[in-house]
C-alpha cells in the first residue's frame, strides 16, 4: 500500500469512528472505488461495514459493491432493505450485476431479480444462459448505437441522451433495422468530422467481431491483438447483442494465466484470491492431481524393485546415489519444455500446424542442453563426487552418457505431450505439465537402469 | 487462424502474384494491421516483404510496421529509401517508435533518430532514458492537455485540431503553467456537460497517477484494479510527462504472466516469441538453471551414499524403491503451494504481512492433504505394491507416515521461500520455484533415511 492510500484510510478510520461522517463522505468522493473496497475489507467487521456502506454518497454505493469480494457482497445484500437493494442493483452496469448473482446462492438471487427492473431482469436472465467459458458471459448488452442515417450532430445527441449508463460511449456501433450490425463509428471520427457528415460515411464496415459462444481467452486475447477498446458481440445470424469492454478483458487475460499457472503446478483451478480460500477449498483443489500423482509413482517403484539387485551388485549402491539426480534433471528439462510450449499455445504463438518446426527445434536445443550438463556432470562426477564416492570412469561416463539422453528425451515428451494434447483438443496445461513429470521419470528409470546393466555387469 | 482470415489471406496471395495491385489495395483497407502482418510474416520471404509493405496504402503503413517482428522491422529499414523510413516514423506513435529502437542494432538506431521530426528526437531520447521496466519505459508523451480555464467548447475545438496524432483523446489532462498535473476530464464528461462549462467544474481532481520510476507490472496492475483507458505518468515534481494507454498495460499484463512461468519452470524470461527465438539463445534461457540444480542435486547422492548400506541391510532395497515417489509427491506438494503463493505475491493478494496467515493457512491444509495421501499410500503399498514386492506392515506404516512428514515440510518450504525472498526484493518466481525442489528433496531424503533407519534398524 502507497504512503498516501494509508493516509486515506488512517483519515477513514478516525471519522468513522469519531462520527464525523459529513467529512468522512468529503474523503470518499475522492478516493477510488476499489480502494474504498479495500479499505472496508480490511478493516471493518460485518456490522461496521453495513453501517459503512450506508454512508456511502449515493453515486458511489454501486461502484463500491461491484468491488467487494462476493462473501461480503453477500452479506451486505442479507443486511439491505429492498429499496436499498434495488437503488444498488438500479446503478450498476448488467455484466457486473450477472458477474455478482453467478457467486450467490439461491435466495439471495432471486431477491436480486425481485428488486431489478423488468427490462433489466429479461437482460440479466439472457446474459445468464451463456455458459461461463464464453464471450457472451463477459459482454454487457449496455453500448451505444444508432442507424447508418443519422448525421453526426444526431449521434452525439443520441449519446448526450443514453449515454450516461452505458459501459463505453467511445465506440458505437451501426445496426440496420434488423439489428444486423453493419459498421462501428468512434467518437474521435466523429469529433474530427462535420456535423452534418452522416455516419454511413465516417463508419468503419470491416469489423473484428466476437461471437457469444466463442471461448473467452480467445476473445480477450483479440483485445491484446488489435487495441481496441471494445468489441462487438454477435450471435449467429450477425445481429448484434452486445459487447466487451477492454477491462473486462484484461480481467479475463489475469485470471486465464493464473489458471494456466495453478494447472501446471497440479492444482485445480480456483478464482477466488488466495486468502479467501477455505482450507478445505484449497485441500479439495490440491488432492486429486497429488494422489494421482503418488499412485502413478507406483510405476517407478516397480522399475527399482525389478532392477534393484542387480544394480547393487554391479556397484555397491554409487549407480543408486545418481537416480535423484537423472530424474530431477529429466523432469526439470521437460519441464522447461512443455511450460514454454504450453504459453507459446496458449498466446498463439505455435499451433499444431508447427509441430515439426518445434520438434526440431526442440532436439537441436536438447542435443545442446543435454551435451553441456552431460559434460559438467562428468566433470562433477569425477572432481566432486569422487571425493565421497568411489566413482570409476566406467560409471562416470555410463551417468553422464544417460543423462544426456534422458535431457533430450524429456524435452521431447515436454514439446510433444502439450501439443498433442492441443490437437485432441484437451487443456495441455492440465495434460501435459503434471503427467510429464511422471512419463519422463518412468522412462529415465528405465533407460539409467538397463544401460548401466547392459554395459557395466 | 478463421476462415474468414484463410480467405482474405488467399485473396491477398492472388492479387499479389497476379499483380492486381489495386485490389490489392482494396482489400488491404478493410484489414487489421495486425492480421496485414501476420499475412506478410507467414507468407512473404524477405523480398517479398519489401515490396508488399511499398504497395501498403499510405494511411496503413505505420500501423502495419508496429505489428512486425523485429527482425522483420530490420530487414525493412534496411530496405527503405531515406524518404521511406521519415514516413513510416513521422506517422508512429512516439512510445511505438521507443520500442522499434529498443530492438535494433546501433546503426539502424541511428538512422532512424536522423529520420526523426527534431522534436520527435528530444522525446524519443527523453523516452529512451527510463529503464526497462519501468512505467516510463511503456509511456507515450502524445496526449491531449488543456487548462482549467478553458471551457468545454474550447476543449472541443482543441482535441479537433490536435487530436488526430494523439494516442487516445478520451480522457484529457488538465495541468497549470508550470505543468503540474491538476485533474483530469473525460471526453465522457463533457459530451454531457453544457459547452459554456469550465473545464475547472468538471474535471476529476483526484487523480490516480503513475510515477515515472515505478514498476511497470505494478503500472499495469493498476488498469486491472481500476478500469481506466488510460493513466498519467508524473515525475517526483507531479509534472506531467506522460500516460500509459491500456492497450500497452495489456502487453504488460501478459508478458509478465508469461516471464513468471518462464521464471517457473527455471528458464531465464526471453520476450520473443518461441518460433523467433534461436536455438542458442533458447540455449542460453535454459541451460544456467539446469546446471544449478543438476549440481545442486549432488547433496542427494551424498545423503544416499551416506545411507545407502544401512538401508539395503535393513530391508534388502525394498526401502529403497520408495525414493522417487516420495522425493516426487513431496516436490508436487511444495510446487502447489510455491506457484499459489508467487501468483498470489505476483497479483497483490497476499503480501509479507500475512506470513502468519499464510503459514498457519498452509499447515492446515498440508495436514489434511498429508493424512488423505498417506493414508491412500498405506493402502497402496499394502493391496498394489505387495504384489511384485514384499513389503511388511512396518514398511508401509513407516513409508506413510514419512509420507505426511514430508508433504508438510514441503509445504512448509513453498510457503515460506516465495514470502522470504519477497521481504528482502529479490523475485519470488525466480527464488521459489526453482530451488524450491531442490531443498525439498534434500529434506525428504534425510528424513525417509533418518527415520527408516532409526525404526527399523
Amino acid at each position: 500500500m502507497t504512503e498516501n492510500m494509508q493516509i486515506a484510510f488512517e483519515k477513514l478510520s478516525f471519522c468513522f469512528e469519531t462520527r464525523k461522517f459529513a467529512d468522512l463522505r468529503i474523503i470518499l468522493l475522492d478516493m477510488e472505488p476499489y480502494d474504498i473496497a479495500s479499505y472496508m475489507e480490511e478493516t471493518l467487521d460485518d456490522k461496521e461495514m453495513i453501517m459503512f456502506f450506508r454512508l456511502l454518497p449515493k453515486e458511489l454505493a454501486s461502484d463500491v459493491f461491484v468491488e467487494i469480494p462476493s462473501d461480503s457482497q453477500e452479506k451486505l445484500i442479507k443486511a439491505f432493505t429492498d429499496k436499498e437493494l434495488k437503488a444498488v442493483i438500479d446503478d450498476m452496469y448488467l455484466d457486473d450485476t450477472v458477474d455478482v448473482i453467478e457467486e450467490m446462492p439461491a435466495n439471495v438471487v432471486k431477491r436480486i431479480l425481485i428488486n431489478s427492473e423488468p427490462t433489466d431482469r429479461r437482460m440479466i436472465n439472457e446474459l445468464l444462459k451463456y455458459p461461463d467459458d464464453s464471450a457472451g458471459s463477459i459482454m454487457t448488452t449496455e453500448y451505444v448505437s444508432f442507424s447508418a442515417s443519422s448525421t453526426v450532430e444526431d449521434a452525439f445527441d443520441r449519446i448526450r441522451r443514453t449515454g450516461l449508463n452505458k459501459e463505453t460511449i467511445y465506440t458505437c456501433y451501426v445496426t440496420d433495422r434488423k439489428k444486423k450490425l453493419i459498421g462501428v463509428v468512434t467518437v474521435k471520427d466523429m469529433l474530427l468530422a462535420d456535423k452534418s457528415e452522416l455516419i454511413a460515411h465516417i463508419m468503419e464496415t470491416s469489423v473484428v467481431t466476437l461471437n457469444t459462444h466463442e471461448d473467452k481467452e480467445q476473445a480477450a486475447f483479440k483485445f491484446s491483438k488489435y487495441d481496441f477498446l471494445a468489441l462487438p458481440v454477435v450471435d449467429n445470424e450477425g445481429c448484434l447483442v452486445g459487447i466487451v469492454t477492454v477491462d473486462d478483458a484484461v480481467d479475463v487475460i489475469q485470471e486465464e494465466a493464473t489458471e494456466d499457472m495453478q494447472k501446471m503446478a497440479a492444482v485445480l483451478p480456483n478464482e477466488k484470491p488466495y486468502l479467501k480460500q477455505s482450507v478445505f477449498s484449497i485441500w479439495k483443489a490440491r488432492v486429486p492431481w497429488l494422489l494421482l500423482l503418488m499412485v502413478s509413482a507406483t510405476f517407478t517403484s516397480m522399475i527399482l524393485s525389478e532392477y534393484e539387485s542387480k544394480l547393487f551388485a554391479i556397484s555397491q549402491g554409487v549407480l543408486y546415489a545418481f537416480v535423484p539426480m537423472l530424474m530431477g534433471t529429466a523432469g526439470n528439462a521437460g519441464n522447461q519444455t512443455s511450460v514454454t510450449v504450453i504459453r507459446a499455445l496458449a498466446l498463439g504463438d505455435v499451433t499444431f500446424k508447427d509441430v515439426f518446426r518445434v520438434i526440431l527445434k526442440e532436439l537441436l536445443v536438447a542435443f545442446l542442453i543435454g551435451l553441456t550438463i552431460a559434460v559438467a556432470c562428468f566433470l562433477k562426477l569425477y572432481f566432486i563426487d569422487n571425493l565421497y564416492n568411489e566413482i570409476t570412469i566406467e560409471v562416470a561416463i555410463i551417468v553422464s552418457v544417460v543423462l544426456l539422453i534422458t535431457v533430450m528425451m524429456a524435452k521431447l515428451v515436454g514439446c510433444l505431450l502439450p501439443l498433442v494434447a492441443k490437437k485432441v483438443k484437451l487443456d495441455p496445461a492440465v495434460v501435459a505439465s503434471p503427467f510429464m513429470t511422471t512419463i519422463v521419470d518412468v522412462l529415465s528409470l528405465i533407460i539409467y537402469c538397463s544401460m548401466a546393466i547392459a554395459l557395466l555387469a
